[in-house]
């Protein structure tokens, strides 16, 4: 019998998650278990592989009938080895042999990638993207993460560092970032860096209705800022406009450079739909060249936290067909 | 016998700059046609072919043994296909159709792409790449132009428009740009937005030499900036300063998408070497992130305007191996 099935597993600092495809992209079980990070998650691999095995039984899929399995990781990948340049938040010391690993154990061709890389690719599958040749995903959360795909495939780069748009330098003085500059995009744009904005015009504007919301709930959301934008509050009003300013011109840079048929916007903040599509779109288009603006479409990403266990699916399909 | 040579073919406004290549790289003949851009440039397919058969039988080549021809042309190409979307300079109208004319003159296998984006591909081969997976390709001369490499291959993107990079938006009020809106980089950091830039500047600062060598020439050069640069000149070392800052930056944010091991400085301006690389580098990696900034190399472009060819014979290698 021929191989039928896909293995798509992501990575994350607290679980990981799997799942077994049908080739063609439906899935016939998905799952997670808890990430082991004691001892430089070092038992990560037999932990999945375990776990997989078991599931694939269960299920009555023979391991000779998977094409293959695709990983997403955090951090920077080696793409054509597999091995984790590094990845701060799992504790695998440099060039952890994941994709090596998982090979010896199963025996299956065993494909890595960036987990933001593959969260694009499995948008493009089976999300927002629609195959699209040439695409920009960006995921807003706590911070600002990016994937690219050029030509069909992931843009990894020289040294798994591609498409880092949240580290786009927008304020030469701004903001401190986690990587240890100032002024990235996600300074400005994350949900974190909305929050903090927020906080922050609360001194010069104290009858915000931003104020009381935080005194009520200890703290702030981007949800927060979306609804009081909507009953007219002229702090959250402004910080929007600015995010949408600051996130449009960046978004509008990087298609200069990828000319992309989509750009898929993701993670939490992405739940504000048009109030934040709305004026993305119309500053993107001011600093965008027309021809590049006609030619691509904005989406809201459509399968949430599955979307790497897809493209890690989809990498395998992707690269031995 | 088995197709053992490629067809490269340059069409710029002024010439059709073509060559016979073995397989492996080396020119056989190198020559240039005059661009008959009478009559909405009808003729261009015929014109070229004509000379190609004439040159491969001169230097008796069959045009059996020919693999294929590759053919760089200016504008918005729609490279799945081989036509031009538009190309202003020509003359051709609207999806005119050269892919499918050469094919039908030699009965060969024709690939077409952007000019820009083959001389990318052709210092990727031949010239400063050296067979870079991930490449920035940027031409600083009247305007600033771009071609990209991701995973070995060209990016030109949902209707040709990728890459470029002279389009990148670093002022939104600043001088306007050919492209009809305001203050693109290549409004400040082209020859043309320097020598401005210098004129500009001698109306606060009539004492520097450059009006000296604008009254005796008529004109400035960049060559005449990085020249009293040299000697002291304040408003050139402001200049270039400037010129660094804002191409560092653009740049910075270019490999922050693209990860690149190598980034190609060339055309006219490129000629300064290292009077330009040295601050340009120095920016950069202020703005980039340390392990982007650490993987990649910038180096001034080998292949002046052979660029082109040899860029359009590689895509013929790259597509039939």
């Amino acid at each position: 019998m021929n191989p039928e099935y896909l293995v798509g597993i992501d990575i994350g600092g607290t679980t990981v998650k799997m799942a077994i495809f049908e080739k063609e992209g439906t899935i016939i079980e998905k799952w997670e278990i808890p990430t082991n990070k004691d001892n430089q998650g070092i038992s990560i691999p037999n932990d999945i592989w375990t776990s997989i095995k078991n599931k694939l039984q269960s299920n009555s899929v023979s391991v000779s009938s998977v094409l293959g399995m695709g990983v997403g990781a955090p951090g920077f990948i080696d793409s054509d080895i597999g091995n984790i340049y590094e990845a701060v938040n799992i504790g695998w010391k440099k060039n952890f042999d994941l994709g090596n690993q998982l090979h010896l154990a199963s025996e299956l061709p065993v494909f890595v990638d960036n987990d933001a890389n593959l969260a694009a690719l499995g948008e493009n599958w089976k999300g927002a993207g629609n195959l699209a040749e040439n695409l920009i995903a960006i995921t807003i959360g706590t911070g600002v993460g990016g994937g690219i795909i050029t030509n069909g495939q992931v843009v990894n780069g020289s040294n798994g560092t591609a498409g880092e748009i949240g580290h786009i330098m927008v304020e030469q003085h701004g903001a401190p970032c986690n990587c240890g500059r100032n002024g990235c995009l996600e300074t400005v744009t994350s949900a974190t860096g909305m929050v903090r904005q927020a906080k922050e015009g609360l001194t010069s504007q104290p009858t915000s209705v931003l104020k009381e919301m935080l005194e009520k709930n200890g703290d702030l959301t981007t949800k927060d800022l979306f609804d009081a934008a909507k009953d007219g509050d002229a702090l959250s009003i402004s910080i929007i406009e600015r995010v949408s300013d600051v996130l449009g011109l960046a978004i509008a840079n990087v298609a200069t450079i990828v000319n992309p048929s989509k750009i898929v916007i993701g993670g939490g903040v992405s739940k504000a739909g048009d109030d934040l599509l709305i004026p993305l779109r119309k500053a993107f288009d001011a600093y965008c060249l027309p021809r590049i603006s006609e030619a691509c479409e904005f989406r809201i990403a459509q399968l949430g936290n599955d979307a790497g266990v897809y493209g890690a699916a989809y990498l395998v399909k992707q690269k031995l067909g």
